[in-house]
């Protein structure tokens, strides 16, 4: 059985439909090749009660691991530190780790702009000021350092919100826990393309082929109209053995791809 | 004060990042442009009690609107109306309008085909088996019917998730309900790109223009490194008066722009 991830996205662009969440796509094709289940991903506003209930409630699902993305930024708006730490009644305190991390950062940016100092104004300051107990996690790409907590059996992951930097801290520092936790566990899948049978028509065999394979999860994506059938179909299971799951899969896609040729319907793979 | 929505939705190909949310951005940017705040935003898996507690959760917050996307289609894992009817301890039961709506797609699909007749099979009636005092909504592009819902000062709307037959069916059918609500509400926005300050340098003046223009909300995206710096800077607010809006976005810009001219910054319009 595979392990339960959630992500929260916080941001009011997000929900205001400025932009594309992007991230979360990424994230949940990345933690789920990694074997474990994204179970849930929430899209919160910048406010501090609204994330804090947000995490709270992911918090009660008991997930391995939440995962949040935004909000880790030097401006008024970024406030998921503030809500992780209400959510987890702990104290929002400067760590030090985190504020080496951000004053290399400055003292390289004065570096390269040849500027005597870049000074830690409080903007600067509060992206090194954690939940208590954090960890801080090293941003190569952008300033805000991501942050890791541990909290009653779950690992939370904070990453900033710019695409870029959530991936390059998403792959130094957190795909290594992920696969410590999903130990061989992995994701498979296979689509093949079906025209001329209607979606309606397939659904019973997609039914028959699953009951003779319970192990694989069958989805059908329809790319056209009812009227004018074409499907993707995808085949998905998560396992330990790639072997087998390739078996399994190949064996699922050829039953169904004997019935949806008996049925009238043409496939490409 | 603007009026809540929240979106859910529904599919496993969203929670394994096969496909981005497409539907979520479109339908957030339609729903905030016709005045409404979108609170939240939640994908759930294709399993009856995720979705059933999804639901019900949505509704604890009290939103004026819940819209979903997915899961009303002919195959085993569209599930979202069984979902909604356990949410709302409603039975799940063939409604004669939608299944008159779903009828003629067929006997239209089967004309167009120059077939004699297209079956209604369980997979085509599922599609107008929907919750109790349920109105169905007509899907002038696929098959599946909409559907909507009054519960406990909630209107619920089931939408596909294909995403032209979800925009056609919000744009006729509940863009006028959102309309109602709203009343003469609506949503104004401006942008400003700014060169050549750092992110934790505009963040004093943001917070400065924000605490006078307490009605503008404002917003900086970094597009680059901290130490290259290139943001947007997004105004909006959500008012009644097109007038009135415009101006206090217009005082708004011109004071962040003037603070950010004298700290050394470029801004481009």
């Amino acid at each position: 059985m595979s392990k339960k991830a959630e992500m929260i996205c916080v941001g009011n662009e997000l929900l205001i439909g400025k932009i594309l969440n992007t991230n979360a796509q990424w994230l949940a094709r990345r933690v789920t090749s990694l074997g474990m289940t994204v179970n849930r991903i929430t899209v919160a506003s910048d406010d501090i009660c609204e994330i804090a209930k947000v995490v709270c409630e992911a918090i009660g699902r008991k997930p391995k691991f939440i995962i949040t993305t935004g909000g880790l930024g030097p401006t008024f708006d970024d406030k998921t530190l503030e809500g992780i730490a209400k959510a987890l009644d702990r104290k929002l305190e400067i760590n030090n780790k985190a504020l080496k991390m951000v004053k290399e950062k400055y003292e390289n940016y004065a570096a390269v702009g040849k500027l005597e100092k870049i000074e830690l104004t409080p903007p600067r300051v509060k992206m090194a000021r954690l939940p208590a107990r954090s960890k801080p996690l090293p941003n190569s790409v952008g300033t805000a350092p991501g942050v890791m907590i541990s909290y009653k059996g779950t690992i939370m992951v904070a990453l900033p919100g710019v695409p870029p930097e959530m991936e390059a801290i998403f792959e130094e520092s957190v795909v290594p826990l992920l696969k410590k936790e999903a130990g061989k566990l992995a994701f498979f899948e296979k689509s093949i393309f079906v025209d001329s049978i209607m979606e309606s028509s397939l659904a019973p065999l997609i039914d028959e082929a699953m009951h003779d394979n319970p192990y694989v999860y069958i989805k059908s994506h329809p790319k056209c109209r009812e009227e004018e059938p074409r499907l993707e179909v995808h085949f998905s299971t998560t396992m330990e053995n790639a072997k087998e799951a390739e078996e399994r899969l190949e064996k699922t896609v050829r039953q169904l791809s004997r019935l949806i040729l008996k049925s009238g319907g043409k496939i490409r793979r």
